[in-house]
């Protein structure tokens, strides 16, 4: 397998981690953010939606889409919840991702990290942001005050999917995240798992 | 079975469509945008995320989130692939949808269509809009111009799930469907399906 991977997305981190966690290999190949490395990936049309992440399996199939990919890796092993309405959940807790989650919370944070996005960061831009991006936050801590992981009583797709961002939601994004113990003591069990890669290494 | 469903909404319709594709019946409560009913709901903790479409299964249990409830409804049925790379490409269209297809051509016809939202409307958002909207429509156009779903060989959720909203793109979200000829030559396929429901029936 080849993974076309942005280095410095959470999104693309999310497939490295699952992959490290589940202790399978692939090709890494870098597509960096405005990089001649993913111009020359569109360019051969190895990046269905325009976007990494991408694997490319053996055959030379493309499964675009972080959480897709990390569906179709985590299938039949412990990380995806045997019980329908589990799975169901977790499924849930993904597409919110995409849909609501990175919209704030990754996006707040790459118009401060992507320089040749900054003039996109209007101060009424990052107060909107933050303000929904701390709603996202508090359904998480809502959760994990009573829970270890956000779905059932063990760590699933779900997990991996929202540390992606979530873990560098203070760093990048500018959260404060001494608002939210409960997501600290989660990133903190995540971090702690055997085998668990950070986005830099 | 109860679904939580907000009538004018592509979200909520996708589960009503595939409900009646299935010949599955559940309670219909509806829950319009900005209406006392939604307000009701969420007060009340139906609605996990503050949005609908919710469904209520006969044990309590909530799940939200349009395309985790297709999942869930879909397992097992002839709308989900067997093999596990279209099961995975079928995921990546639907992620794809709530993260990029959704916040174009959805919020562009809903920035139209819901009055408290107008004010929102503005030049440059609508136009910036309509830019990546017509982007997003074009990388259907390009998948549905050799092939008739976007999945494999058949009628999948990737097809349920981008209907509701590519559906009244034009009407709605005032995009040029004429520029679109196998986009409509498929909108049309899915109409004519058997125990087919339209969004106000």
């Amino acid at each position: 397998m080849k993974l076309y991977s942005m280095p410095s997305s959470g999104n693309s981190y999310k497939v490295r981690l699952l992959l490290a966690l589940l202790g399978r290999e692939a090709e890494i190949v870098d597509v960096e953010d405005s990089s001649p490395a993913i111009a020359t990936a569109k360019a051969e049309g190895r990046l269905p939606f325009g976007k990494a992440p991408v694997l490319e399996l053996d055959d030379g199939r493309l499964l675009p889409e972080s959480n897709a990919i990390l569906c179709y890796l985590g299938e039949g092993t412990g990380f995806v919840p045997a019980d329908p309405v589990l799975k169901a959940e977790m499924l849930g807790w993904m597409f919110w991702e995409q849909n609501q989650h990175e919209g704030t919370i990754a996006v707040r944070g790459a118009l401060q990290f992507y320089p040749p996005r900054r003039h996109l960061a209007t101060p009424e831009r990052m107060a909107d942001l933050l303000e929904r991006g701390n709603a996202h936050l508090q359904i998480m801590e809502n959760r994990l005050t009573t829970c270890d992981w956000l779905v059932g009583d063990a760590i699933s797709l779900a997990d991996i999917c929202l540390y992606g961002y979530t873990h560098t939601a203070g760093e990048r994004g500018g959260f404060d995240m001494g608002r939210f113990p409960a997501i600290n003591a989660w990133l903190a069990r995540i971090a702690a798992l055997p085998d668990y890669k950070g986005l830099d290494t």
